[in-house]
């Protein structure tokens, strides 16, 4: 398969699924499908580091079965899913995207892999993570034009949602690894609230990590979410991901703040462009939009946020000290040199220093719960520019950073294009209000968008 | 040994540590009088489930060379530590008291351990701990009386520092699993402020537990937290505990609460004649203490705290959801019945008994929050009475529990009686004074105890 032909198609699940009820189709062939892409574009791609068909297949007939009685276990029963290496699975080994986890196993299920299971859906294989979900990348590669990442660090998770291989993947975003990636392989990424949902078996243990879904559409991506919600909740002693069992019925925003972040300085023209273009044909629809020159809360805001990599990257530096010691003391050879770097700064680090990020934490987060009561939501690109080529580095998480250290939710939508290849459309909203995110989100799709 | 022979000693380690300097003394010198109360002892009381002594007394060959050259790593370098089998160790397996992890090894060693390591500590072994940091108890007995329970959850740490093999160990606590052994064994046990110790690597990831120390005095029970804080912090995204590297000077309180808790329906007579003595002994010295009879907002917490053994199981059960879901999965022959029906009761709640629960645990904290103001803790027993006989319980939690519930440090003190062995008396703080509760307490064992 030549780089020309590179054009994937999603997979939705549950506007199919209308047809399993009536037998017109069915998860197992649903499955097929998926794997026919599987064999066309995983030697291209590279987005499995395990795969387990047999249990898959089993699965999609028990499914079928299923269904065919009238009887799913849930809305995503028969659903294939791909689960980011950072997450235990029992049949599957947990890599981690290291060499020090060759082979791994814990023997037993995630929070979020149990729970999926129960609901029905398909756990088809483990996709590829960067080393310990931070910076040192895998090999996956983008299906919309192979000399490109996918973005990280759900790499694989995303390039098989966007190659129509899986109808979801579970990601886990800390800086920007699962609204970047999707923004780049053309799928939705859904990061919800912190917390929201169960991390229980994911070994992403930073205060900022949660876990958060990819999908073909919005309507797939909060599906998985609240299955896991409602099952195992959310991490322990946080409110669970609340809402309908549903995808949310949409609704227009009366205001949004459109936000610059500090990736306005490194965006291409093509995408502000876009960015634009799109405020433009959502303001004929009566939205208002307010920016940092009409408002000066989101002027302070916007200062705030400016630093929210280099705090963002101190808090996780300090909360690496556990386990990377560990993992130093069993084998440092096997860590990246990105990894012994991040070491090296985390033994440098004193205890006030983690306080006083913290602190500063706190008050960025005030200030962005501060618009709450202004608007319904902020807008802004999910990324500078359609995925960079090589596959070196995952990209620049410069728009995403904000809202993983703010905690709130954030969805990258497949709405703009860049150099004819996926941009994501950013919408972040505030902590626990997902369900009005989900909800601004889908009426964005209705206005901007087609197939998505 | 008969019953009538046990009369452990505690075995304090810094007071001793002033001969390392000066060669009087050796932390290899140290650690064999320790193992010889392991010889005389573990038979009779069961305190590990592993040790590994060769290594501990390399270890101790290591600290006695560094003291000597005027270097240790830090105040504990050298001190023979027991850690509770829920917490994961490097060298040795980690078997959470449960048949569905015999022999079960992660490789690593938690944030807790990896840090006592580096400050020279001596892991000598796993203590016994119930399955799963719960109620089903292990075989180990309390060193002051074989035919009693030490306590637990933390049962083997407990007994093996009242019985004077250890100077410290480490516990966990989510309902009363450091005070209530240290209560019945004799011995210290701190548990700080929850979040301020790394619970990476240890297996109670309910939000209402916390890594304790279990130790032979005050001093040492400090040192142990404050050495793990400063290495790895506290869970990510909490303020890690904060204080002097060495014990805070004591401090006199000037007015204290005296807290009932539903305990007092069930404390034995003299159980309550010896709090009695103590606040009368306290009192003299110019302490006042203030009670439900003379304030509104101490009657107000009583009331609330009634029910927090109920409110606590019901954020635990659903918050096992998982892992015992997946615990479940693998091979529910290997869970006890008290296990199973935690699983049933947790299989039986939706989302919104959970959230209800947590705002009400944040109600019940807040009235608490509020004594802050007013006072410099709390005092009160640890349980009801002396360790009861028989192993097949782990005793009465009742006292402990409203300050698991409200996540503030609780400390036990060994410095009642009751039927001629320990009882602990109870102080608590507020959420992040650890040092001030920590300062008090040393008050108290000055004006109350002698060699504690």
């Amino acid at each position: 398969m030549s780089t020309a032909a590179c054009i994937p198609s999603v997979r939705p699940f549950l506007r199919n699924s209308a047809a399993f009820a009536t037998g017109k189709d069915t998860p197992r062939a649903f499955l097929e499908r998926c794997l026919e892409a599987y064999a066309a574009w995983e030697p291209e791609i590279g987005a499995f580091v395990h795969t387990n068909l047999p249990a898959a297949r089993e699965a999609a007939d028990a499914a079928t079965v299923r269904w065919r009685g009238g009887k799913p276990l849930s809305a995503i029963d028969g659903m294939p899913i791909g689960i980011k290496d950072i997450i235990e699975t029992a049949d599957m080994p947990t890599e981690m995207g290291s060499p020090l986890f060759a082979g791994w196993r814990s023997g037993w299920d995630a929070a979020s892999v149990a729970s999926l299971r129960e609901a029905g859906a398909l756990i088809v294989g483990k996709t590829v993570t960067t080393e310990f979900a931070a910076t040192h990348p895998g090999a996956t590669r983008n299906p919309h034009d192979l000399t490109r990442t996918p973005g990280g660090s759900s790499s694989g998770s995303a390039a098989a949602v966007g190659a129509g291989i899986l109808s979801a993947g579970l990601g886990t975003q800390v800086i920007g690894s699962v609204v970047r990636p999707a923004s780049y392989c053309g799928c939705v990424g859904f990061k919800p609230s912190i917390g929201t949902l169960n991390r229980g078996g994911s070994h992403d243990h930073l205060s900022q990590s949660c876990t958060g879904v990819l999908a073909a559409t919005l309507e797939d991506a909060w599906q998985v979410a609240i299955e896991i919600a409602v099952r195992v909740g959310g991490d322990p002693g946080c409110l669970p991901l609340n809402g309908p069992l549903h995808v949310p019925a949409t609704k227009a925003p009366k205001r949004l703040v459109l936000l610059e972040t500090a990736g306005w300085a490194v965006a291409s023209e093509e995408a502000k462009a876009a960015l634009r273009d799109a405020v433009a044909r959502l303001s004929k629809q009566g939205v208002e939009f307010i920016t940092r020159k009409t408002h000066a809360d989101v002027e302070a805001l916007e200062v705030a946020i400016v630093d929210a990599r280099p705090l963002s990257a101190q808090i996780n530096d300090w909360e690496s000290r556990w386990p990377l010691g560990s993992f130093h003391a069993r084998d440092a050879s096997k860590l990246s040199r990105a990894m012994l770097d991040r070491f090296a700064r985390a033994q440098a680090m004193q205890p006030s220093h983690y306080r006083a990020a913290l602190i500063e934490r706190d008050r960025v987060r005030m200030l962005y719960g501060k618009l709450a009561a202004q608007c319904d939501g902020c807008l802004t690109l999910t990324a500078p520019a359609a995925a960079p080529t090589g596959l070196e580095s995952t990209g620049d998480p410069v728009f995403a950073v904000p809202f993983s250290l703010l905690g709130v939710p954030a969805i990258s939508l497949p709405l703009l294009r860049e150099q004819n290849l996926p941009l994501g459309l950013q919408l972040t909203g505030f902590a626990g209000g997902d369900v009005e995110t989900v909800a601004i989100a889908g009426w964005l799709v209705q206005m901007l968008g087609g197939a998505v």
